[in-house]
């Protein structure tokens, strides 16, 4: 397990926004909850004031493909191009199953893809990424954060 | 100016979720961007998987009060109790149109709002707050990442 801190994340997403930053997107959809505070970070270095967030859950884990259910319907308005923003591409099903629900419903949106970690294994690669995802990483968002009173 | 750092974001975004715990909230509405990062962590510490934005946008910064425009609906599905979350109130407009229009269109849930900062200036003051913002606040989301390639 790889803790993944702050600093660590700063660094990261400015190469990211570096990288997506010719694009010139239009609006950001956050996946919730691992993709919140990507996508606001990257919605402040890139000024974009339209971000979204849209929540999955799965369902049953020992088959999770067919079991991702899409929560929050998006609102683009005037957007042409749209960066979905998660924190990794793990298995890569819910980038997956998401990317195919707004190229359906959105035919006229031009949409791409950003995460800080791909694992070589997903069946999904995004866009624009930045570290191959090796082991199991903790992000400072999971860890720096009180769970309980007890712990 | 204050520069409002992650460590400082860290001690009192933990008190913050202290503070709040014993509510036993159900759902987080982030309120975009401002208060997306601050829900994010805040979500995992309290561990509420139901996490959903809104997006709100000023018209006219004359008389800001009648301009401000909510997007996205939000969908609570079966929760009961729901936390607010934005960095500061700072002249409390959006926070207070936000909050009653929740309570106008949810009328069977029990909205709270938590912020990191208060003004004293605020037309709207959160049922939770952790400090008293005496000078205008640079948080680190604003801070840190590239705004150009340029600066």
């Amino acid at each position: 397990m790889k803790y993944y801190s702050y600093e660590n994340f700063k660094n990261d997403t400015n190469s990211l926004i570096e990288k997506v930053r010719s694009s010139d997107f239009d609006a950001i959809v956050a996946i919730a909850r691992g993709g919140l505070t990507l996508s606001h970070v990257m919605a402040e270095g890139l000024e974009i004031r339209q971000v979204q967030s849209i929540r999955t859950e799965l369902y049953d884990k020992t088959d999770k493909r067919d079991q991702i259910s899409i929560f929050v319907k998006c609102d683009f308005k005037s957007a042409k191009k749209v960066l979905v923003v998660d924190d990794i591409a793990d298995s890569g099903d819910t980038l997956k199953v998401v990317m195919e629900c707004l190229e359906s419903d959105f035919s006229d949106i031009d949409f791409s893809s950003a995460t800080l970690f791909y694992k070589k294994t997903s069946i999904y690669e995004p866009n624009f990424w930045i570290n191959e995802a090796k082991e199991w990483i903790e992000f400072f968002w999971e860890k720096d954060f009180c769970h309980s009173k007890n712990t």
